[in-house]
């Protein structure tokens, strides 16, 4: 009968967890321990089991990334980010795409128990709301590390931006080009993203010193089609906003059809600030008043942090967050 | 000793690839040949090698697609139409990037000689001059499905678009709009679907009656900020043309934002047509006359055609070449 670490931590008179951190090398255990732990396990012929033992090898060089889409030039700009790193250290990297699914995304993450790949990067769908599927992933010995949609309640590394404050500063930027009705254009509420996007817009009217305090977010959370009506609705209303927030990419298009069919002036009759990183942002009519999203630094900052730990057995990844700030891009879309 | 094919083959007196097209089960075999072949097998005890039986198990049920970025809305829509047919048959897609470079193309395919993967759909990078890579999986065993940038040397399956035509067509649509001096803005010579376009826009003048015929054909294979300098040196000059062909989507906004820079009208001063799938073509200023690409339903086809022959053993790929036109979408960028 083969030794198993409980047999470890019986004789020692220590926790599995103790003993398997131990052989793990990790920092949260004292040299003496370790000492002793080393001396047992060689003592007794320990010999990790197999399963454990082939994800701590990280023998395909290959790490995953798991995201909602590439449509969204976030998300292919954040790839970039992550490549430039991988390829230094020479590493593969597999995109998954999970197309907003959280059955799919279950899927792909059960795919990972296998061993297949030596790390995992992940920006979460927009209808996950629970985290048991990572959990159980990183509890399997799997390093994974979140990146701009994550989950809160999972501890390990996140790299984020300042999602409350760019959307607080988006809307200063409109009450202050004169905008008394600011709309917030909202998709997953599911989305840690788009919740601080949405509290970050909340405050900034409830700071603000306009006479009715009142927001209005509206869900669109749909295709284009269903986004162009939803926003056609709302801005042929007689009550109709001044100004309007989108909250991600996909609603730029729509708005700016949605405008002209209602022969809606931007910036002189309505005013708008998104949430994108599109190039084209520089040249549509008028051009586009951005939050810019670091997605390359983002990408970048994530696979960085990612092959630290595969670098260091006693490297812990839950300490790590880090929050790259994004920034607002003022253009003719919110003019004054 | 274990028995090999060329045992059989000789037993039979038949060709090495008859007998591994028989033990296949290819079509391309007669059921006569191909019962005395498996006799024989059984009573040999002949089994497949295991790498060649691990390839035809498909136990992956994962496919792979191998694309240069995904920066361009050409791949990324691609992608949704291969993942369409993907999700139905219930395969995991993976993604591997080239980021345009031949040697991690090269790196890449070397990866799917250990059975990672059931099958690949690849558009070729920028770089690739050479299709050894290609060749060599193919020859291992497994099925490969080209989609828009194809090696034409290799036999299998391609979905490709009509590149000459829509050139033509692009250019003959500028002439009308009374164009005298249209420029193709080129990039990677070693594509296909360049060289294609490339030849369809000469044509189009040389069949032309304008008077003097000349082309001229700019390289545009660098960065946003070279590509920027570039059109902006062409555009600056005095004998400037009158009307672009822009041969692939990340021309647009550096063509837009030259112009701007030189105070050009677009339409009046210079005409433009785009090869782009960009959906904010239609917002932008003026909106953007595109070659717009099937890009969805060629995804949708290379899925398909690959999964036909998982599915089939006696499918074959080589007689399949499927053609989806793209379309003239015309707008205001090219109004005479």
């Amino acid at each position: 009968m083969s030794v198993k670490i409980k047999d470890l931590a019986k004789q020692l008179n220590l926790s599995v967890a103790t003993i398997s951190k131990a052989l793990k090398d990790s920092h949260e255990i004292s040299p003496e321990t370790k000492q002793r732990v080393f001396e047992l396990a060689k003592k007794l012929n320990y010999t990790p089991n197999p399963y454990a033992s082939s994800l701590r090898k990280r023998s395909s060089k290959t790490i995953a990334v798991v995201l909602p889409e590439v449509a969204d030039s976030f998300f292919s700009l954040a790839i970039n980010g992550i490549e430039s790193v991988a390829q230094e250290k020479g590493y593969h990297v597999l995109i998954y795409l999970t197309h907003e699914s959280f059955e799919r995304e279950e899927a792909i993450l059960k795919e990972f128990q296998s061993g297949r790949v030596d790390g995992i990067l992940i920006s979460v769908s927009g209808e996950t709301r629970s985290s048991d599927h990572i959990k159980e992933v990183i509890t399997a010995g799997m390093p994974l590390v979140f990146f701009d949609r994550v989950c809160e309640d999972v501890e390990t590394a996140k790299i984020i931006t300042n999602d409350f404050e760019s959307s607080y500063t988006a809307t200063c930027h409109l009450l202050k080009a004169g905008c008394k009705k600011i709309a917030y254009l909202s998709t997953s509420s599911a989305l840690s993203i788009n919740n601080k996007r949405m509290e970050g817009y909340k405050q900034a009217v409830a700071d603000s010193g306009i006479k009715e305090k009142t927001t209005r977010i509206v869900s669109c959370d749909s295709n284009t089609e269903g986004n162009y009506k939803i926003i056609f609705e709302l801005l042929k209303n007689k009550n109709r906003p001044d100004g309007l927030i989108a909250s991600v990419e996909k609603l730029t298009t729509p708005i700016y059809l949605a405008c002209e069919s209602l022969k809606l002036s931007i910036p002189r009759e309505i005013k708008l600030v998104s949430f994108t990183n599109l190039q084209a942002a520089l040249i549509l009519n008028p051009t586009l008043t951005t939050i810019t999203q670091p997605a390359f630094e983002m990408g970048k900052a994530a696979a960085a942090v990612l092959f630290k730990s595969l670098e260091k057995t006693n490297f812990n990844l839950k300490k790590e967050t880090v929050i790259v700030p994004s920034v607002l891009d003022a253009r003719n879309s919110s003019k004054n």
